[in-house]
């Protein structure tokens, strides 16, 4: 075992037949799925002038479209090049944080629009899709994307479609039980997005534990340029949030009130982290894992409650406690769950998304139950809470506890499912990567020539930089 | 001839002042001809007030600018960022990539708004334009940046503003040809834009043809860090490409049912497209060349019947069709094409733009032929193809064949075009480089210092990396 | 001393309680003030259904959130993203430019709230805030990012963060006089923001002057993926900069006629810039720093006028001049203001903001002092100008004398405010490193192990590149 790390060892990664065959036998179950099942809602079908007369609307300027479909364009480039770049700080994972993001991404938000479409907007026997079921697909998938930042780097492409399969699942009747069960409010997903993807992913990898990791250790740190890449990630995470946080809030001061509350949160959350980053590190240097990340915390933990009157000065406090919160996680809490719980979370999805969100639902709770028909209006109040029919009589303190509740929910799916669909990606037949070859993209990538042997001459331990 | 690649060899690459001749008297042309032909549409136009009174609009949300500038600005990130990224896959070309993609684009909308001014929207002597038109002239462009594909590295910047000039004359003579006489539907466009885009450059790309280009061999490929700039252009292309097929559309319906359409066949797309890559590859790895360039297809392939009720499933099928046709293509087709029919395609534009092009219009043309009243509604089938005036008696049908046979003109004007401006490049008066000395920045541009030579140090055949 | 560049020298870099105090405390006054003054806006708050009715409002999508939300994300990426990567041209400074971006604009933008607010959006001692508020403080903050430019690498982030508040503070001040006192017209803000910034950051930094920085000039250079890096940031502020003039101009008309000017003017100064990039340079080749910032000259050249009816081709020649103009800078005046006048600019604002700003603000004076109630119609003069009120009987000509006094106005706070500024930042007390120790992000940041010994080695002088 003189040069382990290109022997490949015993393990089979070879993708030829497996990916192929797990990627067109479900492109063709979603054809046939939507062949049955899904066709255009009222507002992008062609009997929409009809609809328009019916609904008495006298624009076309009132479709759905046009309140919504900014929000979703910015949405769609946080789930593929926010979640996607944010993962290529790796040196040599680049391919596979964006390629295999694009990947699962692609895949989760049809089998979303599916789930989601059954529980959602099921009308005779069909699913009836405009542009917030596209939004919604990419939220779910969202969570995917939080999930597979705990592995990354670990898994071969078809564990992560399998985890997409079921997460999504999983995800659309967590969201169901929260949103319609619960009646729980949550536009910006604080629980049923960032507290449940994350702690799926975290129990995941926990269940995918590999005691010889730190075989690949040279492999998990960035190069200068990955983490400029990263911070392409980042930086449309955190400019488009507003945007994830508002896009399917009601229309007028909802979305314009989620989106204010938003861009308070994230500004504060940077201050803090920038804060607590030089604090932390002996020098007082500031690191880029914390800038990359829990600058984004701020975001995550006002999911819940941006919709609501939590003030702009509420969201100033909610980023900043977030932005601490998270990037002392990095710190403090990634390596003590990688030593002593054995949970090896590659992003630090724990710091980012879990935390925060349960944060997020916290804060959620606490500014429903606090909630005032002097604050909303009388209107205002039972719009946002949407107090109608069976509901008319829910206080906000039941609401509240409710808000609470979903969290419980949504924790209980998130390690139980993790847990489960952890079993069945430790199933040695997925072809995902020995210890040593994690974190490389030459695995399941055709790598440039050239830069590859450079790379290796470069990080190789045993050999020196130069002769 | 010792170091051969260092000398330019006979050919006089000096830009010096030919470059800022064409480019001033060009700007300079812009202008007189602006200044006599183009003003602000009413909804730009300062008497907008009193329009609104006549058109009876009761507000200002009712200015085509609320409908259309959101997906104007995706398309113009599409223009620049996506194909401008996309191209700088080659590791010693991201400054021709971008920066000429930069050049030609910012050309070719001034001349575009002018071209497509005079046959769509002149009134009383002038060209009134607003925000349609910004987003038709980017369409144009992009048909420029698509053929510009074909000739990446091979071309001086003074023959790309040369071939800009001819193919948007020659682009907008065909949509005219298409739009107006043959009453066809191509609001994506898979014929006007992508058919004819690709097959232009094609045949420039052919009539170009370089038989020792082998000579640059070495520079055609990418590096590491290169692959993950051309992914940044992809990912914009296939967020935004919702807006693209459905910038132009229809107010209201029409709009939405693109963006759903090119939304389902582009997720699709990835997948056949990661199943093909994967498994025509000897070891089953992924090869960027695929995710970068065919997972894009779908968005091509719907571009002519996303605004038609092609439904969700039939655009899944479309995307999954065009995802394989396009990998398949990069694997077999480009490597034949530049044997055999001697058709030397930088970027494969052939896989990703014409052939999915082709499809494009083949689908829009089935999709037309099969629509019914029952489908689209009385009102909504009217609306959708626009059968009125001396149209009113067009069938589905007859429309179907009109279809087909805008296809047809696209690729007589295509080859014939190109064939023509292919012609008038290679007169050599243009100053491109030698063989030996394309797909390298350093012909055109100053390039930093020191990694230049440390690239040349790494890429260098005749000299070890390290000593 | 032998290796002086990694000694520091006697300057005391270390951020560790220094940076954290001042972001905390500041984070803190941040929530307080927030606490005290701001509330949501009419159209932000759950109220809004009653002030529905009240505003005689017949759809949420009258809610302004719907007529600017598009451009305030646009802008947002311009100012994080944009700038951000503009900056990362600079090979060991990468994350400085992102990261000390992305901390010194979501400080700013918390206090640009408050303080625009307390100008413009305070009623019955609150700030009611909105989308309009957002794109304010970004355009504020956008000010704070040109300085930034002058003084890139020079400076500690504590340093930034004091510059900021007062930049700010001093900004609100001249905005409230330009817009308020002289009732002048910028929503481009070519006065507020781009002449103001500019000069302000130049007099930074020429009081900040070091007379040794030649000791790190290695560092001031690119390398060729850092250019591609800070093409993302140019192609960024290109593509969006229709929606930064138009993002605040008047519903209607006046957003579209601002999209379409700034469009023309963008693209004839992409022209212009290369023209006149290739003509300068000895071969004739073109410098990625004119095509980097040169390019954008025409965005802020219209920023006063786009709203105005500049016309197309009105918009064709200011883009042609400042194009030329900025890349003679760069060519010519850069080297001298280093030189004779000691200003050490390194981005080049003076080229891209300072003298375009100014060109900016003389061709608002001259559209606005040439406007008639011809080209206007009646009611699109008086909305177009604001003459109503106090203002019912101003002429344009007076107009355009009082948009000159603007000029003149912005000049000065920029002068004296960054003379007094600047006198601050020189205190001993900001930890700023060394001059050999400038543009290097080591100083700062935590940079990752391998890459940064292998920039050592690539690019230290005294040790040859291969042994």
């Amino acid at each position: 075992i003189e040069r382990p790390r290109h022997q490949g060892m015993a393990k089979n990664t070879c993708m030829r037949w497996r990916l192929p065959l797990v990627c067109l036998l479900w492109e063709v179950a979603m054809i046939v799925l939507f062949g049955v099942f899904v066709r255009f809602g009222a507002e992008a079908d062609a009997h929409w002038e009809e609809e328009k007369r019916e609904m008495n609307l006298t624009s076309d300027i009132e479709n759905d479209f046009y309140f919504r479909y900014p929000s979703f364009q910015d949405v769609h480039v946080m789930i593929f090049v926010g979640f996607g770049f944010l993962m290529t700080f790796l040196k040599r994972y680049g391919f596979g944080a964006v390629g295999f993001n694009f990947l699962l991404a692609a895949f989760g938000i049809q089998w979303a629009l599916l789930m989601q479409g059954w529980f959602h907007s099921f009308k005779n026997g069909k699913i009836l899709i405009g542009v917030e079921n596209l939004i919604n697909a990419d939220f779910c998938v969202g969570s995917v994307c939080i999930a597979f930042g705990a592995i990354l780097g670990k898994t071969s492409p078809i564990q992560l479609l399998v985890m997409t399969l079921f997460q999504v699942t999983l995800f659309s009747v967590n969201e169901y039980i929260l949103l319609n069960l619960l009646h729980v409010k949550d536009a910006g997903g604080s629980m049923t997005i960032h507290t449940f993807g994350a702690y799926f992913g975290l129990t995941v990898t926990r269940v995918l534990y590999r005691p010889n990791l730190e075989q690949s250790k040279d492999k998990q740190g960035s190069v200068y340029h990955s983490d400029l890449f990263a911070m392409i990630g980042t930086l449309y995470l955190w400019m488009y949030w507003p945007s994830f946080n508002s896009a399917i809030s009601d229309h007028g001061d909802a979305q314009h009130r989620s989106a204010i509350n938003t861009y308070c949160s994230l500004a504060a959350c940077v201050l803090t982290t920038m804060a607590f980053s030089s604090m932390l590190q002996k020098k007082g240097k500031l690191d880029m894992v914390h800038i990359q990340n829990a600058t984004l915390a701020g975001g995550v933990a006002v999911g819940t409650s941006a919709e609501m009157m939590l003030t702009p000065y509420g969201s100033l406090i909610v980023g900043s406690v977030s932005g601490i919160v998270s990037t002392v996680g990095y710190v403090y809490f990634t390596p003590f769950l990688e030593s002593r719980l054995h949970i090896q979370d590659t992003c630090g999805i724990h710091n980012l998304h879990a935390m925060p969100g349960l944060i997020g639902g916290i804060v959620g709770a606490i500014t429903a139950a606090a909630a005032t028909e002097d604050v909303y209006g009388k209107e205002g109040f039972i719009k946002a809470f949407d107090f109608t029919g069976v509901y008319q009589t829910r206080t906000p303190s039941i609401q509240g506890g409710f808000q609470a509740a979903g969290i419980v929910v949504s924790l209980l799916m998130a390690f139980v499912g993790g847990a489960i669909v952890g079993g069945i990606l430790k199933l040695p037949i997925w072809g995902d990567a020995a210890a040593e070859n994690c974190f490389e993209d030459d695995v399941y990538w055709e790598v440039p020539e050239d830069e590859e042997s450079d790379a290796y001459h470069m990080h190789n331990p045993d050999k020196p930089a130069s002769p």
